[in-house]
């Protein structure tokens, strides 16, 4: 390869890279991520295939004793090569609505940084909501398989209440309170994220196909597993890090002493992100798992989505704020962090709303790319707006936290004064 | 009165003069708390009668604003002074089980003084429990007269449970959740005290004359109002910093919105008692103010008695030691201080128990008093041991506390090891 056949071509190998990687490796495999934060996906593939670890540098096998677990997970690594599809069967995965996202696409949601070296290599994801977008403003909710009457109600209502109020709403893929939170969310019309531990084109449970495509549909079923792998008991766990990495917080809405939802929790504490937990009658089972948490582990009390709101209002908007990054956008910190006791400040605050003369120039070019009636897709307000997508998808981010801007049907319009 | 018609004349004096006190002023009345912090009730008594303030000393009204202050308040105190009962009367209400107990009695409880200028100026009690060590461990136990099936049920169960194990419960006298925590205490044959906003002979409300009578039976029926007054809407807040001073936590079983369980709540709050809630159902009015004060109050979510007694243990164990005071009690304070981190030290811990070897003098004489089989009464067991009736009680606080006695039908005896 020329030096002159460019950069184009290889980020789409590196992309194509990591695509592999998902099939040879199991997510979360902190060998490989220690890898890839020193080597090139491609690299890193290359040398997989080759048997052989790329050459050392600082922090890369360099000692003998991770030299050696490197060598181990290499060989781990290689009993998938037999079934790794060829460049062209992975470019064919992605068809009928499904793609792939890697860390430094403009997608890729930044809650997922904060994971280390356990990131994910690269997403699946099938549906065409934005993902980074959904993620800005988002709440996972979690709990029960088993779960009762009061607790699919409970979920469903709190995650329908959330997506009118345009939080994005993220869970797994199961019967219970899973099914009911996203249920809930699609009922209000709004964005929801199933994050499944298998392909997403892989209906687990096969109960849930017709749940998985409506979520497709209007919102995201994503995955860190390639398509057409089944799922796996230790996968469901692995895969509950992504849930609380990507949200701006997590609910647990019933939950059993033992139940998998309390580990999703648990990443959410580590993370240092804020946990909440529905409470219910002492004497249900289903429960005991959220008043534990309550008791020892610091969970906020939450009745309702406005009690959410409140608890990750203060958070999200710096959130958005950090990702706006432009020039200007320090002075938009103002209104929201100059009244730090204030238990709403931020979107939903009417006094915390900056006038455009607050904006940094991108977000008011991008702001005035918005037509004055009906909605634009992000490419649309992009090119009108003469930025770049990563600019506008930032900008459009800082936008809709300040209230100037909501998501409807056909992508983004001007939020009309309430 | 000649010098040598002596102390107890003048006791018995001054606790005629606080019950005088009790039917004038208003209990909670700051003036008159102030008052009694400089001056004796009977100069108090003497003061109003005569409407003229005692001669100005430090603090007692020595500037003209605060002397005004006191002379309103003479005002409002002169008003019953036309229904005071005299003397004789006074005394003849302590019958029929009803007695009163002042500050600096062996049974006042040391909860109380920590109110301060609005410390109960005495209390009218009717049965025979020892108030001073039923509070050493207690837990007050409130909330909603129009509570639930499930408010009922979960009350009566764990204030049953804390029965057993010991713990005395503390509550109003209303029906619903008060009513609930008295009847289950009472089917576990525990300790349970009813503190009214009324007189203890005067059964508010009147459905409940059988259960205040069961409670006098069993444990006791207390009030800062002296017999025969009536309630009063204002009665009950005043009452409410009682239950929350007398115990050792609160636990807020069910409580709307805007249930005065929650102005209880306050108070324990304000005295830096340890304050719980059990959660319900979060479509439950009367669960509202419970998971309120979870979320923004910061009390502890509790499901159990267990949950209750793991939260109080660390406390009421120094407040015994505490209140034992005697020489060498300091290393008592070994087992369960070396630990701070341990959630079950004191009574109930097994490896926290000392052995007779490390108790002081006092408590070794009162342990040996206690009759190999049966129970004795306090009065026997302080004449066995041969030391003050003020000491017996404070020894069997600090005995009863390690575990090594407790009270039974016929006062104290031996604890049999488990």
């Amino acid at each position: 390869m020329s030096p002159v056949t460019s950069l184009a071509a290889r980020l789409s190998q590196e992309k194509l890279a990591r695509a592999a990687l998902t099939y040879l490796a199991e997510p979360g495999d902190p060998a490989l991520g220690a890898l890839l934060g020193i080597c090139g996906p491609a690299e890193v593939l290359a040398a997989i295939k080759a048997d052989m670890l790329p050459a050392t540098g600082p922090g890369c096998g360099d000692s003998p004793a991770s030299r050696a677990a490197l060598e181990r997970a290499l060989g781990r690594w290689r009993v998938r090569l037999a079934r790794l599809p060829g460049d062209a069967d992975i470019a064919a995965a992605c068809r009928d609505g499904i793609r792939l996202i890697c860390p430094g696409d403009p997608e890729w949601p930044d809650g997922l940084d904060q994971l280390g070296q356990i990131r994910p290599y690269a997403l699946w994801l099938r549906g065409n909501a934005d993902l980074r977008f959904a993620c800005l403003r988002s709440v996972s909710m979690v709990g029960s398989r088993a779960a009762t009457g009061y607790g699919t109600h409970v979920a469903g209502e709190i995650a329908a209440d959330l997506a009118e109020r345009g939080w994005a709403v993220v869970s797994g893929g199961a019967y219970g309170i899973d099914a009911a939170v996203h249920r809930g969310a699609l009922a209000a019309q709004g964005i929801t994220i199933a994050v499944l531990a298998c392909g997403v084109d892989h209906p687990y449970p096969a109960g849930h196909a017709d749940l998985f495509a409506a979520i497709a549909a209007q919102g995201l079923v994503i995955s860190e597993w390639p398509p057409g792998r089944p799922p796996a008991r230790m996968r469901f766990l692995v895969r509950n890090r992504a849930i609380a990495a990507l949200t701006c917080g997590t609910v647990i809405v019933e939950a059993g002493e033992r139940s998998g939802a309390l580990n999703t929790a648990r990443h959410a504490a580590n993370l240092g992100k804020p946990l909440m937990a529905v409470p219910g009658p002492v004497t249900s089972a289903q429960s005991a798992g959220c008043h534990r948490i309550l008791r020892e582990w610091g969970a906020t009390c939450v009745t309702r989505a406005a009690d959410v709101i409140e608890m990750l209002s203060p958070i999200s908007v710096p959130d958005a704020l950090a990702s706006g990054g432009a020039p200007g956008s320090a002075s938009l910190a103002g209104p929201g962090s100059s009244d730090p006791g204030s238990s709403r400040v931020g979107p939903t605050g009417p006094d915390s709303a900056p006038s455009r003369d607050d904006l940094d120039a991108d977000s008011a070019l991008v702001l005035d790319a918005l037509p004055s009636r009906g909605g634009a897709g992000t490419s649309t307000i992009a090119i009108d707006a003469g930025v770049d997508l990563d600019t506008v998808l930032r900008c459009l981010g800082l936008l809709a936290g300040y209230g100037f801007i909501e998501r409807c049907a056909g992508g983004w319009r001007l939020r009309r004064p309430s």
